[in-house]
């Protein structure tokens, strides 16, 4: 199987992907296989597996090997996949980091340990872990502030940058974080070396952060066409019909950025899409109310009725145009 | 002055009132009253002032009295006015509380002081403000996890309700909410006491609230007739009408509801929709870059096109009507 | 090999076991098997392995199982041994249960996961665990709100207890924790079922805590004998002695109990006392600088003139008898 | 009344005052002057006012200047008084320091606001509060971790000392807080400028933070004279005989540095050695049970037996000395 491998000019949209599993709890690899599809047919650019919303915690050793030979099995190199490899212990962190790139992957994703509390600590863990990943394996530093608890500045962020050239992306999910956007790009104005920076937040800023200067969107959003679609927007200048089809979206975007529940919102998206046969997560995770499944029937009609009401408007002209 | 007593049947919007300073950081009285009048004429039925997102904690014990002062006269007792008093110690609170009342609040709001860490707690320390509040001052209890660490299950809190009759209302802003919301409305069914519950987190979820069961929105956002709009759609059963007019102003909901940065973007909004003199807010408070003024600029351009656009629309009939 | 199985009427001293590694950080069996007999030869009642302060989080699957097995076969039977199954995932946490039952532990310990906020949701994780391992899995619940910033009061506690009748331990480590422990065994007085509280945070309360019901100690403290003697004289009612011995440690256990640190410094006295080879920590984890190790110097000498000099007082009279 | 300006070469005991409340939780101003008084007897080098266990926020602005001024009134002008000005707003705490100084307090000390979390932030809040004090008002800066959830390493806390010159001593309250406290003497033997460095944790690491270059305790401990002793000790070289005094309280210290309900055991000992009236704490506040006080009860006793056993002994010739 053909690889890639991931570098700082990557672009467009990395798909976190979920985890699917049986309602009995285990891992789905049919489901795996479909859902793998579907973010290809969505048209992601890449795609993110083991990450935090793809409860990578929750699964043994042995399953996440199983599930991200099964991912890059049927990805088959067309398109760069990220694995995440965040652990409490270094050790499994390399391990994992390793298994994951002899198997295809074009690169790992480490967010910090949550006990690190200072600037140096910081600088110190991911000179630590690059050092003991080797340098020939591009690294993505995830920074969720709100998840972690730790909280980097734009920079320790650029020195950590400047000092460890194995990191080629950037997961920006701080909040409010706009201004550490604009502070990181400003900072390669004047030199700093340029990193592919994709942002996360379930895609809830994602026009202001693109206008800022990100390079895409690293979420797991439900309509990943969505997100592909208004990059391109982006991509080809013409923002408007980038904010004109996110919007369309946004109640959506920001029903599924609740924290917690959004990752059973999320799933149970993808089960009526299709993509995967159920929505369950595993223990213990978020389930849905006979009422969380009404507000997303709701929801999701309202996107369907402004897809098609729009469709004579100018403000979907730029939509369809960004989605053929 | 005639002044209102809040009661459990409150319902609509209580406007989070900013506090209006100079540019110097100085309490701005003149704009205090342009503001108040501001909120008044947007239709809101009720205030809430010195509350977080009014910077209470960093006015002087004698500023806090002329602020609320010069509010209570402006308003004149068409609207009830709750105070804010949350305070690290009961004594101070209870002591801006009877100054407020005597002035003519409302009622005043309370959060659990920030060590509160169990259920029992909770229960003793709402027990022990009631008690040193006195029966006679109607409370608005203040739910807010995010910002205060302290989380209330929606069973203590209807613990907490049952043996405090002088709570009537309940300040929901929990994140993710829905459920919360939707348990309290049901143990209602069950005979519980009715209160009102009226939610915030800058609106980022009022419609789905409202169609959880809730009675109106206590929120800040710059936008109060909008807020006003969704109430009025939802109470005449036009649900939809309410969440189109929504719509429209999510974009910059959602970008006010950023963390930290919010208040002074929600500031400056009210400068230049002509509320008050200055957006600034009291040091150690946010600041904004040019580029967030530019993010500003284009997001309130956008609404104002699509309020234009859509009235040709079913979409902004609905809108119309509900803003007429 | 014959095994124990771990009951309410557990008391002494529970030694919580490092795990040793090599300088390389790989895991060392042959110090797995000294450190064993170490706590052994301390007279310890009772075993832990695979908690928190056995860097549980930074094994392997693999390397967790060969590490019990090992302890397991050392101690033959002869003491019960507890084996930490904390995990993010219930499936994990149950899989690791019933093989380390399997392979001869008389119970495993679960802390709350970190996202639990409120006394239903502890309540409900409780009683999911209880019933994912069944009921033939004795339960240690373990509770250290520090660490895991999960608060659960002894009015939600009890319920779980009383819900969850396999839950034969609690191991005790609030801070400020006392009072906890108190309402606790006062709530046994008035009919609650009783079970074996064990106390944490390295034994820095100890006297107090034993005074106020404990049953002993669960904890790593690097001096265990000491912990042994200090619960013999409390058990045969001589307080006061328990309290001496307990004294001449004091300094040491103090300055174990500081957090991060500790462990590395817990590790250097195994190793200068012969328990393990290398007193190496996992990274990320603490490491020792000169200073610290002459820090530990100085108090291990103090500890060995304050044996000597007290001799020959009342004092040691007690402290004699009481390691005898 | 002659006053006395703070500066770097400050050293010995700066005892953290408790503020006096009567059983109905108003300021006890009687008790402050006894309490002052007992403060000086003790022969404490210095006084800190309006501290975090001084209960400062929840005075109001008013009680605060009143105690302040009562406290500056019995010193005279004998000690330096450090007057705690931490507050959520800036104009607050400069207006609460020009009042401190200008009725004769020595310096103020501020920690920062609660919501800083990165270098840059506490490089620019210390900046922007040394900028509004004005350069003639001393600053201590206060470094509590555990109790603000602010984290600043010790190169932020070089960078913020070298730019701020009216930053004349740090209180180190981290834990653990040694290699710290190291890193920060090291610094100054390498060129930066020398601070008076004092540490807090009740004094539970005391004998420790003096061999790595403190300069004394800022601390409330109930038996400040056995902190003068100790430092006393140190400061001529006999570490050992402060440590063989301080190992005599260290039972105590360690009882009263529980977090909550320490400030509680404080002022009860202090209300039993008659320095005030009563032990209260203001509401919302921890209050003792009647274990609490039996505790207390007996560590008090084990202390004079050990005082008057140990008076035979070579220990404490050196503990008698260090009080005389």
């Amino acid at each position: 199987m053909p690889s890639q491998i991931l570098t700082a000019n990557a672009r467009g949209v990395f798909a976190i992907s979920a985890t699917p599993f049986l309602d009995d709890g285990s891992l789905d690899l049919a489901s795996t296989e479909s859902l793998t599809q579907f973010y290809l047919d969505a048209g992601v650019h890449g795609l993110v597996i083991l990450g935090m919303m793809g409860e990578a915690n929750k699964l043994s050793d042995d399953e996440a090997r199983r599930f991200l030979g099964r991912v890059l099995d049927v990805v088959g190199g067309r398109i760069p996949v990220i694995v995440g490899a965040s652990n409490p212990g270094t050790l499994n962190l390399v391990q994992l980091s390793h298994d994951a790139m002899a198997a295809g992957a074009a690169g790992v994703m480490v967010a910090p340990v949550t006990s690190l509390r200072t600037d140096p600590q910081a600088r110190d863990y991911f000179a630590a872990i690059c050092n003991a990943l080797g340098p020939d394996v591009p690294l993505v530093l995830q920074d969720f502030p709100l998840a972690l608890g730790v909280h980097m500045s734009a920079s320790i962020l650029g020195q950590i940058f400047a000092e460890n050239p194995q990191i080629v992306m950037f997961k920006h999910e701080d909040w409010p974080g706009l201004n550490k956007l604009s502070i990181l790009r400003d900072a390669e104005e004047k030199g700093a070396r340029r990193l592919s920076i994709l942002t996360g937040m379930g895609g809830l800023h994602l026009p202001q952060e693109l206008a800022r200067g990100a390079d895409g969107a690293m979420t797991g959003f439900c309509f990943p066409e969505m997100l592909v679609g208004v990059c391109a927007a982006y991509a080809r200048g013409d923002a408007e019909a980038g904010e004109d089809l996110f919007d369309i979206y946004l109640p959506l975007v920001r029903h599924e950025a609740q924290p917690g529940i959004g990752l059973a919102l999320r799933k149970e998206v993808l089960r009526r899409r299709g993509a995967i046969a159920s929505g369950v997560t595993r223990h213990p995770g978020p389930k849905l109310t006979a009422r969380d499944h009404e507000d997303l029937t709701s929801l999701l009609a309202r996107i369907e009725r402004r897809l098609a009401t729009d469709g004579k408007n100018a403000i979907v002209a730029g939509a369809e145009r960004t989605m053929a």
